[in-house]
């Protein structure tokens, strides 16, 4: 049996607001039923694995500063791999996280050949089926990391090689059978660097026609296999390219349709890539909700003053609340919330992992619990329904059903005369709502 | 006749770049012919009403500082609006410019009804119609200005009043009829306020449908009065809203194509809009141009410090010259270059209004003759196509016409073993180039 | 007796947060004492009388939305002037407001001379004076506005021309008449044109000691006349101009000091402003208080999408809560807390004057409840100060004490051998206990 | 003898602007005289030894792409840092720089004990005082690393552990004698680290106490051993970490005089770093200079929509033009231009690494032509005396020299009556002279 490797962390339990004990959530009740359905299933949280057991703290300008042996004896091996999946478990477990995500590239280090790649994932993924038989721990989503091999430095279905591209394509093809062999509910795409460096060099029509092709052949290939989910594109506008093709919710939805990918397709959202392309988290959400395309959720913060990805802890009830709001409005998600968050580099213990983990899982806890009762008092709500009842009727309704012309609606505007206000639009109010459902 | 309002301007000519003269051309030779085309008619340039012949400079935290009565004795009356127009057509005939972009609003001060501020477009219409015939002025573009007036607080095609929303389509149709009288060559949307300020109050997708339907209504009736230009949707992110929907080209792409537009409209491409939604200027006109969306242009360009609209006169020869390099790439424009520019508020004079356009006509013309000289030099052009050479032949080439399958490309890369990179992007050294080819 | 203008507003009283009338405050309860301190007396709100008074939600869009002649027929006259007072003394009354904040051309219209303006200055003086006696509100600071008349356009102490530079100096001295009369507790600088639009034509150096000799001048007329509050510089980096030179509070302070300012100067310290120099309002706070010159604070908050000075009225607790525990840590302000806030433009009736208030003052005082609970609570504290130990005794100690040198230190380190890490930062915790205290 | 690295790069020469040979100058004529001295004794280039011998292209998302084993069989070896070395003083050579600049932690990768780093250095240290006899090639400056390793994980001078402030002491002095040894002109600190990752733990006055105390330590130990170059600070204002306290130029002038420093202390500017912090590369420079501390350039740029440290090579000839303009106006700089520049990730390859040097030496070298040519113009210079010339009699000259009172100056202006606009500022006819003198 593995060894265990956070002995001294307890499994962590809900003791409420008042507890002083740190390894303990606040607000995260997992099986407190709220409109008949447990906390837990609202949030499917799930556990990245790249950051979780494979991100040190290394950054742009030092070395890593966390410890991620694991008890292995050394990194990058399959051993570590091993181990890695010891420890991810006995995380989720202790956490009572039921659900993780995957790069191929997180699961094992990379062969000197796709044969042997693929040979290591095969048994790495005995003992990750084994451990979730043991655990009841499912797979949220699987994808290929297509981005970070020096092969790939400029993108994979971008790339200007058809040998580069080949490539991906057999790492979609084991990602793939993985995610179908684990469960995963989904399949994500991240464009890490399916975008350019500079114009002076990019064929941009060129490169999204052949990113769209390996989406389809993607797909083709997983229905062959069974795979019964959803793809999922995850939007970024840049980082670490100069500017990635899938820059936000709305342009990603454009590409969606028109290359006919519409009915496999939804977006994974991740925080702080919508604010990061001058939205709010809000705003990509309620984009992807009103287009049918809300998919998946990628739990995180940037920081408003920085202006790259920080992939902070969530922290923000605000945003937490408006996140659920978003997602409870749109009958919840097929994916699930995936914690793709760091710690801080200074926060390198193992205590500190559990702490990152505590702070969101408790942040999106209070941020459904807040959103069930903005949602409960309904001030909000009435508040839209009626600003916009002018088209329920007359030439509103008119409007709504297209039988008007313009010549008509010029008519009927001289005649009207004077054109009152729209009334005012409250927001100073509705803010206080917010606080006072937020604070009571 | 109409008094000479800028006696002490003579007519600007061309005088090369030894000039000291500064009320001269250093590099825009109206009547130089490249590959066949004198340089007037590759950029067609026009002047924006609004700012050259309405705005004195005034800020969020200050008052006008220009003088622009030209010659009437009170601003804001149809007196006024009499004295612009002779004030346009001599300072567009002193620069030698041969359009004009026109919102509603711009030409006659609003009267208390519509009746009214109609009765006063139709008045300054015969006006501006004898200046173009004795001139041979054309109209690039007109719209209707839906943003500005307080009705409009929440938008045109987005306000939550119905009676809002048929104001603005008798605007819409009269501006339509303006345009069709004035031979404009397109017609524009601009949703200034077409947006949110906080998604609390917001019903996004209803909005959204609403815009759409005022876009159709508008073509309908455009069609329908004889109307054969193209129209346009200038995308803009955020200001004066905090979130506009057409955020940027890829997004209005999108929502064209949503909502069935796309066989009448193209985009009017903003340099600073594009770059306040975190793009160049360039990208958002490549992107255009490969969706065959490419219509028009406002030459202007913003501050790469400053976070809002500055509308500055372009001055910076590579952002023209990539400018132009994509227009010349994509054919041209079906519109021109409109100089949605206005002067710093400290040039308050009238010669300024002058250097201002000299500075961006100048700017535009250099960018034009180094744009022809990159694609004559050829080695961007040739280091691109090189670049994607790998899919004209073999699995590439079956990748493109879409006949391999997702096994049969992880098949071949297994057989393939190792794969090379795919050759450097030689970013520096194009970068040299482009350097080589602007200070020859 | 001036007529009632906010007729249909009761007097707003505390309700406590489960209240559902809009018109009370949840949080607010003036009289409520905390550590031997009513609450009011902790948080001296200030209505700024620009917004509140003077700004109808005009934007570089659109005109104002609102109504602002608080029943005077003309807006801009004297007539109007009054009329404000009246309205401005009722609405302070009817929100518990104890102090306001003025620019001279907030109080009046500018006259054609600078005796006519001085004149009009003295008779609206007598009415506040008699508004101020009858109700024993008071005058947080004054200020001079010199920014919005176009002679200002290159600023007032940065002017080129002398005669704009003396006429600024004119209005200061009469501002500090005015403060002084008013009983004011500060005097403020913002520097909103004192900077440049472009350094082609600027000399940096003559202006910033231009600024700093206008300073000097205030001070001794001001200490002249009795004056005995601190002088304020409020820092912004940008807007209206390119570059202001009171960039934030850092480089504030360095001008401070280099020009000999310390000793009657502080800071007033915005939130919008802080983050758009790309800090937290906290950020600013704390070096000003470190560097013993945190006097005010102008409370608002920016949008954290939008580059541009938004001055929405502050809503976040979590902000409201930083800046209070940074004002409670420095041991409080000399001033207090001026609303440079405006409601959106689209709030545009009576009622959303009040709310704003009311989002703002509820949210300070919850900031100011959260903020004694957080240093109550102790852990964060403790946590810095067991985190800097190290320098309390050995090595530590010589380092404070500066008895080591560099030879020294080299020393014990190569005989240190090893180091250890420093301790992990725990900021995931440290952001778990605030949202623990914030959400009880 | 070292074996040649860059076999197939000859010597890269001059061969002008019509040249087509990639491998050299098209404006950079190192021995081409101006106004009495070469161009490489205004434009003293140097090499950074990490980015161009030490990175591969790793970024945060992806594994390195270039091959920068230069010959030795390990990377991270004491033989490969003899490669480096040969690699280096090869490129230099072939490049015809005669400069380099370094951190500790560049030349070998760091042993287990500082003795065993001390020793390492002291050996490769040898081999660089070799070729620097060899070559006559000379240190612009050295550095310490005091961030990559983690135990610098709150940075160093700012470090809550005694212990690793004392380890960063040794460091420095280490740093100081190789720098001396190598002759070269300064020593900088960069703080990598020096600032906070979360106010929530942090003592901000504590540590900048301690980083000032360090600085001084550093002086004293460095003046001991006969070093007579400059201190330099480079400001930067985020990046790794969430806020450097060397925010920018002002706030590090600042400190600077605040710790008294400002004897020893000059500022090395970074151009990326300057735009990161809002402010134009121009800015930086003024501001330092104008203060007496400009001292030495790290040349490189951002990317004006990218929100993080790019390193880009200089491109822009406005960039470098300006740059220039106020180095010449400066008096020149006590140290040189540090290319602080890496290739982009996909620019792979050896001839990249030349390519990119070439563009910025290019770059910098048609910059100083250019900003010559603009003094030489004139008109800049003299429209900004002009623009000043009401400070130069009358009571103007009286504000200069501060015999006026606020009072009298009040008085002043109440007799002068109205007072006239001060001017144009002629921004758009500044912009097209320097577009003129660009572009001749």
């Amino acid at each position: 049996m593995a060894q265990e490797i956070f002995k001294d962390i307890p499994k962590i339990k809900y003791e409420g607001p008042q507890s002083k004990n740190p390894l303990s959530f606040k607000y995260y009740e997992a099986d407190r039923v709220i409109d008949g359905k447990p906390l837990k299933d609202y949030l499917k949280y799930a556990m990245a694995w790249w950051h979780n057991l494979g991100f040190a703290g290394v950054d742009m300008f030092g070395a890593g500063t966390a410890d991620k042996h694991f008890g292995s004896k050394t990194l990058g091996t399959v051993e570590h791999a091993h181990a890695k999946v010891d420890a991810g478990f006995e995380f989720m477990s202790k956490l009572g996280i039921e659900y993780f995500c995957f790069h191929d590239a997180d699961l094992v280090p990379e062969g000197d050949t796709l044969a042997e790649s693929n040979k290591r994932l095969d048994e790495i993924a005995e003992h990750i089926v084994a451990k979730q038989k043991a655990t009841g721990i499912k797979c949220l989503w699987g994808t290929a990391n297509l981005f970070s091999n020096a092969r790939f430095l400029n993108g994979a279905g971008s790339s200007n090689s058809a040998d580069v591209y080949a490539y991906a394509a057999a790492q979609i093809k084991k990602a793939l059978d993985l995610t179908v062999k684990f469960g995963g509910l989904g399949y994500a795409f991240w464009g890490g660097r399916e975008g350019y460096e500079t114009l002076l060099n990019t064929d941009v029509k060129f490169e999204q026609e052949n990113i769209a092709n390996l989406m389809h052949l993607a797909v083709n290939y997983g229905r062959s296999i069974g795979f019964k989910g959803d793809f999922y594109i995850e939007p970024k506008p840049k980082e670490p390219t100069k500017h990635q093709y899938d820059f936000d919710a709305a342009t990603t939805i454009g590409f969606i349709r028109q290359y006919g990918l519409e009915k496999d397709f939804k977006l994974n959202i991740e925080a702080n890539h919508a604010t990061l392309a001058g939205h709010t988290f809000q705003h990509d959400l309620r984009i992807s909700a009103i287009n049918g395309m809300l998919g998946s959720v990628d739990a995180n913060t940037g920081d408003a003053q920085l202006g790259w990805d920080t992939d902070e802890f969530p922290w923000s009830v605000y945003d937490t609340t408006y996140a659920m709001y978003e997602i409870l409005k749109s009958g919840g998600l097929t994916g699930g919330l995936n914690f793709d968050s760091k710690q801080r580099r200074p926060s390198y213990t193992n205590e500190d992992l559990f702490y990152g983990y505590i702070l969101g899982m408790d942040a999106f806890a209070l941020g459904l619990i807040k959103a069930k009762a903005l949602i409960a008092d309904g001030r909000l709500d009435n508040f839209v329904k009626e600003r916009y009842a002018s088209f329920g009727s007359g030439i509103g309704a008119k409007i709504r059903d297209h039988s008007a012309t313009l010549v008509e609606l010029a008519e009927y505007a001289e005649k009207k005369g004077t054109v009152p206000l729209p009334g005012s639009g409250r927001q100073e109010f509705l803010e206080s709502v917010v606080n006072q459902v937020l604070f009571q």
